[in-house]
Order: structure tokens, then C-alpha cells, then sequence
């Protein structure tokens, strides 16, 4: 294992983090908040350590498999832990909630502590929303999009770090991969900002749900989310830029260089928008039926629900605990689901079941003609077959961890509903669960013990499963 | 295909399941119930159809992989439909819940429409209970422990009825294995019995639970269950019979062989050992922390809960629908899991989880030393990439149908834990759910639509889906 070059790394992420908490400093000192001195202390604590660990003199710059995984998995508790420091120091919250916070920003869950996020200083708002923004795309892609040249084998870190069964590779130097990913990143935010402002949004709930929508994570510095805004209007932008976000980037590239064939040939994309409108529609119809809704306001919070919850967003336009069971069912399962591979979204990914439903029925031919074997495509390429036996053990995990979650905090005397929900939300990287912990409530009230079970689950929902089980191996900590 | 042959079996199906119906017919003549006639119509019936499509001759006698799925799926489907004549032409129910009660029997499932199955005449009752027992080993391996020459290849049969994804081979040949298999079920049934007859329970009462016990269906005569009888010993009789009935019986054939050594070795026996013992432990400890029972108290109650659940079985002697959160938690987990394959309990199987347990593990080894591929190993054999690759399939398709098994019983506008619960259930063939669906209700509430879709849900638990599947390819109704 290459200790030294994963040391410096840390080092690099934790001066990256500091430089992230200058402009809520800034904000928070235009804003004449208590919070400044906090961002203060946790960004010379941040740049201090980080900068220390920089000097650490690699002998080699060779980064292997395992070394990418335990590299990310490192950083991002790491990032979690420092990034917490600005929430404890300006006394929000104690040390736990604050790392629970953080991890739920950077990993783009949007699950909170706090009651009354309104309530907070300026600069604690932005940076909740900048810790997702930070996490959506990724931080180590960032270091890859800033210094392609930091090691050989760099394309591992990508691996352990972006979401999916198949890794994005746009161009063949990972380092220009990550800038094309990186550009696309920030033109969907800016745009976004700018046509919230232009409806009417002031500029910091333009910019602050910008970084939280393109990033699906979620946070709002409203109460009330995005109910708070009462406007249609603002509710169709958001589906459609919580959408863009949830879909493949590498399909957003091909749009923006005008390949649009290409794009919606991608059987992803295809089966993820045929399950978006039509888990809608089922949602609204029901809705109606139940309740006695006109169809306009009906489907605009079915699509707006489905969207932000499939994509792993979690906003909320009206609490839909309030909803008839079966809409509550279609959302659970579009939570469980989630967005693309190669997107800001998380869950289990489309792309995944597709592949799983292949591997079904290639094995009902298999039992009808024995000795025909086909080989999975995606796209009309071949999926090897241990990419295909890894999806579905990640598949099996993803389900145990989901359990082993719902155990932990049904502990804290929760319903089933409320304990499993919790658990999905957190993995799934979604927000919100349902009963005692849905959308107009918060995850304040749970013992430490499920707190910090949450947040490991929510690391592992977002470094999909592998880079932290294999921290827990013996062999990553044997010195050769 | 070979459908003669096919339809021939299905045929002496239909004539076992005519003589099954005698026995019912004669408790029911004893006790002059009102169900006579309808016992005699329906074994009229049976028996009639069945003799005529034994008269089919099959120009050869070969029985391929897809003829064995598309054979144990129609006779299941037919099994369930005339299984259904008693309880329909008796005026017990409808036919659409009769249909329900008879697939919940053979399945083993074991929940019910009935409130109140202690009003049910004599003969109807003995028949819930029959079902059970006839569907617990499976009535294909009956037909060939009885006419092991049916078929070339009726190994076919055997691999698509037995529960597991390794299947049961004691001996060479098919139908002595069938033969030692059901020796040891009645074997067991007697003694359990007999048991029951000593320590107090009138004949009808222990013939009715032996037979529900050792096939793990969980249906009782008594309309408390279990609760009924008050008796800390009767309880803990049953969590013997109840362990014993879901180990693999290959094990239990060892033991009556006095080979303990080669069954204790068992890696499935032992998880599966130390799972029930460790849940009805943290079981007990919540009941006891959370309502302050005795030690002596919650862990009967607890043993006997987790035992009944994690066997399929479903019995109960206390509403553990009231029990602390996780309590229930644990509840539904091992609900999940399930008992040993090639045993009579449903479920995902211990076996399956331990493969798969061992496949994540693999797939960390492999991130951790890229070259090394090491095979996955059962007892010590090594389980092909094939069977792993099934595995992993087969619990994909659990969860998916268990999931869409959830949606379609949302619909009827019960909540999430019940309807999830109920899904549940039916996949796992264990009987009682949570919530509206809890150990103290009955599915008769439910929409014509719900009862159908969990009659298919517990059809695809008992044949462990693929069989049922096969029947939806297009090429299997082809003709050559």
C-alpha cells in the first residue's frame, strides 16, 4: 500500500475543504453572524492539518486498486469529520449532530438535524449547501480535474468514487474526464441559479438550492423546503434540473456536443424515464382518486415527489406521509431505486437493475435451452461477467446493510415503517423517510448510536458499498 | 416439451390429491358435518379429471431441465385449484378464497381468510391442516418416492420442487432419495404426534399440529394459534419440531445414521443454529428491558416467536404484533432469511445468504489483491460460478417480487408495514404479517386483486420462482 501518497492526498482534500469554508466565512462576516469566528478556527484547523500532510514525500506515485479504495474511503470520513468543525464551533450542535450533518451534506443525502434550518446563521446555511455541492460530483474528482498529474493510476480513485457498475471514461486521460464532468457540473448549477433568480428567488435561495438540486442532495435553508416557495412554477424547474441530475453525465456530454441520437439510443436513460413518468402518473391517478384532486395539482406533486425521491434529492413540496398507502409505496420504491450510474444521484441505480433483469432472464433461457449461453449486453455492449457477478453481490449488501440499518434504529423505539425508511433514506442517499421520520420531521431526536450508524450508512450508500467494507479488511492495515 | 408425459403426472397428481381427499371425507362422515358431500363431490371431481389424463400415453418417457419447471408449476397451479373444491362446495368461502386458503396450505404459507377456524366443520378442518403436510415435501417427490420409474431424468422434477439451490441427492437414484425423505417426514410427524397425544392435546388436536409443525405451515384448528393451549411445554415441544422440520433433512438423515460428526460439520446448520439462538436472545433481552417481563417468560415467548417465523411455520402465542419496535424488527428479518434449504421452511435460506456472504467477501479479496481468484466454497465443496451466479439471481427476484407483491396490497389502503409484511409472508410462506395483516387478523378483508397476487406470491415463494416464470417465456407454449 502507498501510505505516503494516500497521506499527501488526505492533505490535498482537507486544503480543498478549507478553501470551501472561506466563502461562507466571507458570508458569514458580511452578515455580521456568531458563526465567524467558527468558520475562523475550522479553517486554519483545516488548511493547517491539510497543509502539514502535503509535505508528505511519496516514494512512488503508483496508485494500485485497494490504494484508490482506502484513498477514498479516508478523505471522505476525514472530509466529515473537519467539515463538522464550522457546526460545533458556532455551538449549532453538539460534535455527533454535526457529523452527522456534514456527512449527510457531502454525501448529498439531505437528512437533518435541525428543526428550523431558517433559524440558522447565513454562513451555517451555506455551508450545509456547499457541503453537497462539494460531494455531488465528487471531491477526489476534483483533484483529478485540478491535478491529473498527482498519480499514475488515478483512474482508480475515479472508480472507488463515482457512482456505478461501469466507470465513466469520456476521454482516455482521466484527468480530462473529470474537468468535462466538472464543467457540466457547474453549467447546470450556474443555469439553474440564474432562472431561479430571473422567477423571483432571491439570489441566496437562488445559489443555495442550485448546489442542492444539481447535486440531488436536498438541504433547503427553508423550513418548509420548497413548499415554502408556493409556486408551480418553481416546482416544474426543479423537476426538470433534479431530472438532469440524476441522469447519466456522460449522456449530458453527448447532448451538449450535439450527439442527441446517441443519448436517448442509452437503454438507462430510457428505462429511468419510462419509470419517472410513469410512477407519476400511477401517483397522480391515485392521488385523485383518493383525495379528489384536480389532475394539474395532482401530477405536479406526483412528478415533483417521484422526481426528487428517485433521484435521491429529497426536497419536499407537501408531506407526503399525509398521501394514500400505494403512493407511499411508489415512493419507497423509487427511493430504493434511485437515479442513473455516472449521475449525482444515489441508490441502487437503473442501471444495475437493468443489468439484474438480464441476468433473470438469461437464466429462465438457460433453463429452457441448456446449452445456450448469451452474454449480458448494455447498449449493445458486452457486460463482462464479473461486473455482472459484482452488481448483483453489491445488490445483496446494498439489502443487507438496509436491514442491519432498520435494526439499529428501530432500537431508538420507532416503528418498523419509520426504522426501515430511515435506514433506505440513508443508504439510498434520499433525505426524508416516512412516519416519525418523514418530511416534516427531523432526525434530532435519535440516540447517538443511530445517528452514527445513519451516517455510516449514508457513506456507504454514497462510496457504493466496497471502498469502506474494505477498510474493515485485516489485510489494509498489515505493514508489508 | 414432452406434454404428454407432463400431462400424464399431472394426472396422477390429481389422483393422489382424490385419495388425500378420503380421509377428510370420513372424519366428516364421523362427525356428520355438513361438508360430506362436498368432500365427495370434490374427490369425485379430482379423481375423475385425474384418471382420464392418466390415460394419456407419452411417446417417451425423457423428462428435460424445462419439463421438469413447466410439470411442478402446472401441477402446483392445478394442485391448488381443485384443493379448492372442499372448501368452495362446502360454503365455507367463495372460490377466489378458497383458491387462497388452498395455495397458503400447500405452500405452507399458512395465512388464512378464515376469523374463526375453530367454526369450521371437522372434515374442512383436517383438509387445512392436510394441505400442509401434503405440500411441506412436496407431492412430485411423493410421486416419485411412489413410481420412481415415471421418467428418464425425473431428477428434473426433483431439482425444480426442492427448496435450495443445492438439491438434495442422499443416493443415486431419484426415488430412493425421494423415498428417505419422506420416511423421515412421517417419521417425524408420528413422533411429534404422539408427543403432543402424551403431554395432553386430544388426538384431533395433535394429528392436525403435527401435521402443520413439521411441514412449517403454521395452520391451527384453535383460532388463538398456539395461545390457545397456555402451555409453556406444548410451546417449547413445538420450537423442537419446529427447528427440526427446517434443517436440511439430509442432515437429519445423517443423524438417524448416527453420522453426527458429518452433520454438526454443517457451516448451514451452524449459522443457522446461532441466528436463532442469538435473535431469541436480543429478543428476549428487549421484551424484558422494554415491558419488564421474567427471563423464564420472554425467552419462551421469544424462542418460540423467532423459531415459528424463521422456520416459516407462523404459529403464535402471543400478538408479537404489540411487542417493543425491535422486537418486531428482528421479527420480519428473519422472516426474510428463512430456514435451511432442502428443508420444508421457505424463505431466502441460510445457505443462499452464506454464498453470498462469501461472494461479498470474495469481491473485496479481489479489490484487495487484483490477481487472486479464489472459489467459493460450501462444507468444504466447491459451489461453481454457475450456482453462485443463480443465487445471486434468484435474490434479486425475491426482492423485486416482493416489492411489486407490496405495491398491489397497498392499493387496498393498508399501510406500508402491513402491506410489505403481507408481501412478505406470502414469498417466504410464513403466514401472519404485521399491522392490519398482524397474528391476531386474517387476509379476508383484502380486494379479489391483493389475494390473487399473494396466491401467486406464495406459489413463487414454494417453487422458488423460477418454475412459475418459465411458464411466462413465449417458447414454452411453441409448438416444434
Amino acid at each position: 500500500m502507498n501510505q505516503k501518497l494516500i497521506l499527501k492526498i488526505v492533505g490535498i482534500i482537507l486544503c480543498i475543504e478549507a478553501l470551501c469554508m472561506l466563502p461562507p466565512l466571507l458570508i458569514a462576516a458580511v452578515s455580521g453572524g456568531s458563526d465567524l469566528r467558527a468558520f475562523f478556527a475550522a479553517a486554519v484547523l483545516c488548511g493547517g492539518i491539510g497543509g502539514l500532510l502535503t509535505l508528505t514525500r511519496p516514494d512512488d506515485s503508483r496508485l494500485q486498486t485497494r490504494d484508490g479504495f482506502v484513498c477514498v474511503a479516508l478523505c471522505w470520513i476525514v472530509l466529515g469529520l473537519f467539515g463538522a468543525l464550522p457546526y460545533f464551533f458556532s455551538g449549532s450542535c453538539d460534535f455527533m449532530d454535526a457529523f452527522f450533518e456534514t456527512v449527510s451534506g457531502l454525501t448529498t443525502t439531505g437528512a437533518t438535524i435541525f428543526s428550523a434550518p431558517s433559524q440558522l446563521p447565513r454562513g451555517i446555511q451555506f455551508w450545509r449547501a456547499l457541503t453537497q455541492w462539494m460531494g455531488g460530483m465528487g471531491i477526489l474528482v476534483l483533484v483529478l480535474a485540478l491535478l491529473p498529474k498527482i498519480s499514475e493510476g488515478s483512474v482508480n480513485l475515479m472508480k472507488a468514487e463515482s457512482p456505478g457498475p461501469i466507470s465513466t471514461k469520456l476521454r482516455p486521460r482521466t484527468g480530462e474526464t473529470a474537468r468535462i464532468l466538472y464543467r457540466i457540473y457547474i453549467a447546470l448549477t450556474v443555469i439553474e441559479a440564474a432562472v431561479l433568480r430571473i422567477v423571483g428567488l432571491p439570489w441566496f435561495d437562488a445559489v443555495t438550492t442550485a448546489f442542492t438540486t444539481i447535486s440531488t442532495g436536498g438541504f433547503s435553508i427553508r423550513d418548509a423546503s420548497i413548499a415554502y416557495y408556493h409556486s408551480p412554477l418553481i416546482n416544474w424547474i426543479l423537476v426538470f434540473f433534479m431530472f438532469a441530475a440524476s441522469v447519466n453525465f456522460t449522456l449530458l456530454f453527448l447532448m451538449v456536443t450535439r450527439r442527441f441520437r446517441d443519448a436517448v439510443k442509452s437503454e438507462e436513460l430510457r428505462v429511468y424515464t419510462g419509470i419517472v413518468v410513469g410512477s407519476s402518473l400511477f401517483v397522480a391517478l391515485d392521488l385523485m382518486a383518493k383525495t379528489g384532486r384536480s389532475f394539474g395539482s395532482a401530477i405536479e406533486h406526483a412528478a415533483f415527489q417521484v422526481t426528487t425521491l428517485i433521484s435521491t434529492t429529497g426536497y419536499c413540496t407537501e408531506d407526503f406521509d399525509l398521501w394514500p398507502p400505494f403512493c407511499r409505496c411508489v415512493l419507497v420504491l423509487v427511493m430504493f431505486l434511485g437515479g442513473c450510474a455516472g449521475s449525482t444521484a444515489g441508490g441502487v441505480k437503473i442501471s444495475r437493475v437493468v443489468v439484474l433483469m438480464k441476468a433473470l432472464r438469461r437464466d429462465l433461457r438457460r433453463v429452457m435451452h441448456s446449452r445456450e449461453v448469451r452474454p449480458i449486453t448494455l447498449d449493445g455492449q458486452r457486460v463482462n461477467e464479473e461486473t455482472v457477478s459484482s452488481i448483483s453481490v453489491f445488490f445483496f449488501a446494498y439489502i443487507m446493510i438496509l436491514l442491519a440499518g432498520t435494526l439499529v434504529v428501530s432500537l431508538d423505539g420507532v416503528d418498523f415503517t419509520s426504522a426501515f425508511t430511515a435506514s433506505l433514506t440513508a443508504i439510498s442517499n434520499v433525505g426524508p423517510g416516512f412516519g416519525t421520520l418523514g418530511p416534516t420531521c427531523n432526525f434530532g431526536f435519535l440516540s447517538n448510536l443511530s445517528k452514527l450508524v445513519l451516517t455510516l450508512t449514508m457513506l456507504l450508500g454514497r462510496l457504493e458499498i466496497m471502498p469502506l467494507l474494505v477498510l474493515l479488511m485485516p489485510t489494509v492495515w498489515r505493514r508489508k
